[in-house]
């Protein structure tokens, strides 16, 4: 049977999703939990990878066993042999059809900031200071400028092999939640680092360093070395995946 | 000269505040970093403890050094030396009849807390998870019945040695700003554990397990057996403490 189940991480002292030798990785732990709890080895299928640093609130992942099992029951079970950073919040049976990957429609993340002149203590590991003189209302037009299907090759970290390079952006705004100043964006899909480029130019636009038919140029100019700012790791979230119903 | 520093603090990995032998204390890696940076072994008043767990967005000490120094440098100075855990948010040089406990006429604290039924991993250490049909304006109701000048005996950790238990809470309020649903209080001072006491109060007025005038009974009663429970340290924060001018 398949197991679909849904994770939350604090990603601060993980090299990322994905299995490393040598090194500590929510697919690594989630893998060996799961050997712990019913003995099996199994492929644990995330619906992409995150990359050091980065947290998520709702990553999903997938995997076989060999046998009948009550899904829900790897909740609890699961959690019990987890870090506290990795935390299962949902579990259930899925039809041998569904991927965690390759039957995901849209994702959601999450970008938080908070205002401060230097990096504060609490947030350190959650959040990018950015100056308190930020124009946050110039960021959320900027963001909504990537809102539509476009070839987003601009906001591509160089290295990347991916061919194609149009996605749909369904939802971008950049809001105050209380302490936090947020960049959401929904798409069916993100290239290698495309949030954490986004993030960059924003706080450059937040900063009155660039306007907002820069961000229209950098857009247009399908080009990487137009955007080559990257903000870091630690303010990103992977907050949703969804799937057909 | 007398120096004012306000900090701020992710106290997790702290035995709190104060020094204690062979523990890891905010007081002690300040006083070690003030010794690191100008050679001088002073005494840090702060404005009061925090237990083991407890952060601080606007903690305030102050220590005397012996020569001339511009204050603001203790800003980048001691970050140089502290752990990324504890930062220095300002410094500035005040009269030697500035006390950073004695002085302080007000101070704020804020309880965090997050709709979810289980812990997550993001905020284990930075709020306390309650349950997603939890009455909020219930809290923030109960919250009101704080305000005034009274005797807070019912809020007092048993072992404390304080006498005079009267205190006045100017402002009191339960809210979601963002994620998180927050108690925010201000009073001229608190008594041993009063602000987790009064959280766990609030949460069980959420839950509906009591009642608002269950919550006056208990003010009324000046008892600390009628309120015997205690919300964990990990949501609670020292926001701000106000001096007068």
């Amino acid at each position: 049977m398949r197991v679909k189940i849904t994770v939350e991480y604090d990603g601060s002292d993980f090299c990322g999703w994905q299995v490393q030798p040598a090194k500590k990785s929510i697919q690594g732990e989630i893998t060996q939990a799961i050997k712990a709890m019913i003995g099996e080895d199994v492929v644990v299928v995330g619906s992409g990878r995150t990359d050091a640093g980065v947290h998520a609130f709702g990553q999903v992942a997938h995997f076989d066993i060999s046998r009948d099992f009550p899904a829900c029951k790897f909740v609890s079970g699961l959690n019990y042999y987890l870090p506290k950073t990795i935390r299962i919040i949902d579990a259930e049976e899925v039809s041998a059809d569904f991927h965690a990957r390759f039957s995901a429609k849209r994702k959601t993340y999450i970008y938080r900031m908070y205002l401060a002149e230097r990096e504060g203590a609490v947030y350190r590991n959650f959040a990018l200071n950015i100056q308190p003189d930020t124009d946050i209302q110039a960021m959320d037009a900027a963001a909504r400028l990537f809102v539509g299907k476009k070839d987003f090759r601009s906001f591509m970290a160089s290295g990347s092999d991916v061919v194609n390079t149009e996605r749909e952006v369904f939802t971008a705004s950049v809001e105050v939640k209380g302490d936090f100043v947020e960049f959401t964006v929904t798409a069916d899909g993100f290239l290698y680092n495309m949030v954490r480029i986004m993030t960059a130019l924003l706080v450059k636009v937040g900063a009155k360093e660039l306007s907002l038919s820069d961000v229209r140029n950098i857009i247009e100019a399908k080009d990487r070395n137009t955007a080559k700012f990257l903000a870091p790791a630690k303010g990103l979230y992977l907050s949703k995946v969804i799937y057909s119903r």
